[in-house]
């Protein structure tokens, strides 16, 4: 393996994945995908030797080293590739980008998740309520501002947009539409999704919406 | 509140509170404790206001702003006060040092919690047999080395020892000697709470065991 290469160990519908995916774009970094085309079953020795610890996508090599955890990777290549900087540049920025990206990573997706993997309306229900009210927490975080990061899309932008890959397959499930609860948020959506290195990335929504369907079949829920 | 001051919302005996006390020393940063001394009841005003997400130590308040969740905390102090550096010099030494802290924030303190939670022979061995073999898989991280961090006691070191403050009392409950079962990454301890930062803040084993003594009072475990 060519140790100057940047590979990214990615499985295409993984909002983690995605991450780095739009970090190394933002930063005009090439880089090769290695697919994980058999993910929920078998995973490659590639990816066993890389992420020993939890066996993930996504992993970043570079220099013939992986790195591990997408969030941990976005900083990693805002480290490695300083233009145009994602993270704010003082301490006291960072710490705020870095507590919003350990809440999202904390709550976010597996709160959605709930959604799609609720039976019966009033878990539906339930699970919707907390969903709305974390994105209510977000859109109190983005204020009146275009991006999470500021005027500029930067690092919490990334770490968010990439999981808001999944929304519109949560909105079909749990039957409701995240801009008629927020606003703001859904408007910073559509702003994130039209940009460049997110639109080129980010898989189709409906065909996240038929993998979360193969999903619910796989467990059982319909 | 003067400005310049330093200022860490505090419980004596969180392990997580114990982390930016130990950083702060090792910066030799002078700091005021303000100690939540209510905090299984009532939480101070400034608490809540500081840390409206979560209502938990530890905050530290630098230059009249909150900055929460001990990890970030940490990340925050290394980069504020730079000398001597906690975190490796290097983009990749960095994201090894934070995908081992984030191991151990999503692992470690919740696994030997259930030690002490566990209610008959069973669920204790089982909680036992959790634990032992996250200390394992931490005791391949520390290598022959004399610390996580490396040749010298670093951010690595800090994120762990801290959670370590509550191993004796973990031991106790669960009726074994991490001594038999991981003896490097025991000498590793040892050699940490010599450390003056370390000591100085530690509380006493025998008082932290108290203490989730009475946990399992109020829990109704014993």
């Amino acid at each position: 393996m060519s140790t100057d290469k940047v590979i990214l160990l990615d499985f295409w519908v993984s909002p983690f994945s995605l991450r780095p995916k739009i970090a190394l774009a933002e930063k005009s970094v090439e880089f090769e995908i290695k697919e994980e085309a058999d993910l929920l079953g078998n995973k490659s020795d590639l990816l066993l030797q890389s992420n020993p610890i939890y066996g993930k996508v996504p992993v970043l090599i570079h220099k013939g080293k992986p790195i591990c955890e997408s969030t941990i990777i976005v900083s990693y290549i805002d480290e490695t590739w300083p233009t145009p900087a994602l993270l704010p540049p003082c301490a006291y920025g960072k710490s705020t980008a870095r507590f919003w990206a350990d809440y999202i990573d904390k709550k976010l997706f597996d709160a959605g998740s709930k959604i799609w993997m609720a039976k019966g309306e009033e878990a539906i229900k339930v699970a919707k309520k907390e969903f709305i009210e974390i994105l209510k927490v977000l859109e109190g975080v983005l204020g009146e501002k275009d991006y999470c990061s500021g005027e500029s899309f930067g690092f919490l932008d990334i770490i968010t947009i990439s999981l808001a890959s999944w929304f519109y397959a949560f909105e079909q499930y749990g039957d409701f539409k995240i801009e008629d609860e927020c606003p703001k948020f859904s408007a910073w959506m559509k702003r994130c999704f039209q940009r460049e290195s997110v639109a080129k990335f980010v898989p189709e929504p409906t065909k996240v919406y038929e993998f979360v369907g193969m999903l619910r079949k796989m467990y059982g829920i319909e």
